[in-house]
């Protein structure tokens, strides 16, 4: 048996979405910027996959813009608030918990000087306080940008909250929803740009979207033809495109049943994972991406856990994966303040609604096999006598 | 008759490169960046694919880095070379008749004061002098950026000439080569940077390639996660990277058989193009992609002549439409000394290896038929004594 159990790393591309795109993969191969009617067609139907998405997200369609990554848009939401005419200053607020699209792009210009960086702490389940977030914002704030949901553990930020605050100072609120469009309902009243990605709602790899509040005005990151309004220049990948919105579409449309769906798979596999001895639940108990289950195993290594998980036919994830090409432990985990060793002992499912209960219970106990076997094999770990310095009740 | 002659805008997607991308649109949708089976065979696609785009270019594997446009490659050469910590100047050099994705970029960067910019003149025909190139060279010169050919008129320019000058004076050099690759031979010993789109050669829109020779250091446009070696984070699209390398090698292994079909097809077209009174081919006579054919007709309006062949079944180009959402000439036209008046009239045909004789018979009589049709109407024509003022013999 093969389960497909790391969603939030990507989805399989949809049957019906490869079917909406295939027409532009074969005899629809238009330009959308020339004006004889095959490239006509191509840029109607450009144009119907930016009412698609506005309409999927509740906003106008001269505020979507399509993108070639979540990354992208990730990064000219970033780049474009402190390229901005209107905006003066260079002071930035961010959370300890983003993904490495904000953080190292914030890392990289704070190194760089051409940006001033708050890095907002966040509690045990990974949640950041509005109140802190308005304490941190300066007179020369010009961007917060505060993910919607966590890639690592989960958590859902309070995205109306903090973006009010933001609003009330008349700061600039970027999220990255890239784990959380298609998976959740979203309020963006007071948000002023969004990141999504594709190939995480069942969409193909290669193209983001980005959501600029109308009236706001960044520079682009891609200059050239003027493609996109302006903001993002290059011909418009009008397969993708077409995916993306078909896959975000369905994805809003079935939300509520494939949460229900999803939410089950999820419950039981936290369940079963939770009897294991010194296990414990990363992220908030509630306030949680349907699909993931994040976990910490004391006495295990990360690594090993999602190789034996493999071997066993179970496609899953670890923060602390040597693929990220370093030792440390995920900033997540550490931000929730994880102990290092502790950190290590990651592992990450995240379900999809293709996902059975049967396929539930092939991971719940290849889980449970494997992280057997690796304290079996760990010095750190005694079967008569577990070691209590790894348990923290005040950290878990 | 359908007849597609604007090969230049983007190309059909060939059979075979669906069908190399097809895996990776099914079920083959593993991240590269994770550990398990499903990904390592995503992340040896991977490899696979620059091992061939590399080969290809004949150069290094670890000197291919994958995009997401053309566009974006041609940024991140202008703006990392800006951005390098080994050059500290802000001195960039190009030519008049560079692609809106180098010459808009560095237009944007000059009024931001971000750079310092001299823009090369070219001759009649299009060409850059390598003699003006070198009196152009300044101590804080840190790029020459030279497209390999171009895309309004095909003319290709002395890029092996070029590139040798600028790394005599220890000047990195930049080709945007995305019209020519897969379409001639490139000599790219003296270049340091090259730009190229898949679905110029027949691959798929949505991904480009960025050669950056070994030993060059310059920072990503988009930050993150460290994807291609940290040059361009977010996740990879498979698909559309191993169709760019399927097409380029297709392209490459049948460059000479292909080149002589099209160029077949052009000359018949030209020939016959030529025979229209007041009309004038642009660009170089031999120095041009030999799937190029670019006129201008005299008391023409490109607009008109571009809507007059998309109802007789041809879909053309012209440099002068008003897609570009401006009334004035193409700045390529102007830069080759043709006066405003004239470069409106401008026809862009691009072949492809698909393309027929009897196709390009159909073109030349659509053309013939257009611009009768349009002069007809036109006040600035005189059937029996057509105005000389449009006619300039030192020009043309």
């Amino acid at each position: 048996m093969f389960v497909y159990a790391d969603h939030a790393a990507t989805t399989p591309l949809k049957r019906e979405v490869l079917d909406a795109m295939m027409p532009y993969l074969t005899e629809q191969y238009g330009n959308a910027s020339s004006v004889y009617a095959l490239a006509r067609d191509a840029k109607k139907a450009l144009e119907a996959a930016r009412e698609d998405v506005a309409a999927a997200l509740g906003v106008d369609r001269r505020e979507i813009y399509f993108t070639g990554s979540g990354s992208e848009s990730n990064n000219l939401a970033i780049k474009g608030a402190l390229g901005a005419l209107e905006r003066k200053g260079k002071h930035i607020i961010t959370s300890a918990t983003e993904h490495h699209a904000v953080i190292h792009t914030l890392m990289r210009l704070q190194k760089c000087g051409l940006c001033e960086l708050t890095i907002l702490p966040v509690d045990k389940y990974g949640l950041v306080s509005p109140h802190v977030l308005r304490a941190a914002i300066k007179p020369d704030t010009v961007l917060v940008t505060i993910m919607t949901a966590n890639n690592e553990i989960g958590t859902i930020q309070p995205i109306g909250e903090l973006s009010k605050v933001a609003r009330e100072h008349n700061v600039w609120f970027h999220t990255d929803a890239v784990q959380a469009a298609g998976h959740i309902p979203m309020s963006i009243e007071n948000v002023d740009m969004l990141s999504i990605s594709a190939h995480k709602f069942g969409g193909p790899k290669g193209v983001g979207a980005f959501y600029l509040r109308s009236g706001i005005k960044i520079p682009p990151l891609v200059d050239g033809g003027g493609h996109e309004g302006g903001l993002r220049s290059g011909t418009e990948n009008i397969a993708g495109i077409v995916g993306l919105a078909k896959a975000l579409k369905l994805a809003v449309d079935n939300l509520a049943s494939n949460t229900l769906k999803v939410a089950a798979i999820s419950k039981l596999v936290t369940q079963r994972l939770s009897e294991i001895p010194y296990s414990h639940l990363t992220g908030h108990p509630d306030m949680r991406l349907p699909g993931t289950v994040s976990f910490v195993f004391e006495a295990v290594e990360g690594e090993s856990l999602v190789l034996g998980l493999d071997t066993r036919g179970v496609a899953a994830s670890s923060a602390s994966a040597c693929s990220s090409g370093t030792l440390d432990p995920s900033h997540v985990l550490l931000a929730i303040g994880l102990p290092h060793e502790i950190a290590h002992g990651s592992l990450r499912l995240t379900f999809g609604e293709e996902n059975t209960t049967k396929e539930a219970e092939h991971v719940v106990k290849a889980v449970s096999e494997v992280v057997a076997k690796c304290r079996a094999m760990s010095p750190l770990w005694d079967d008569d006598k577990p070691t209590e310095r790894f348990w923290s009740e005040s950290v878990l």
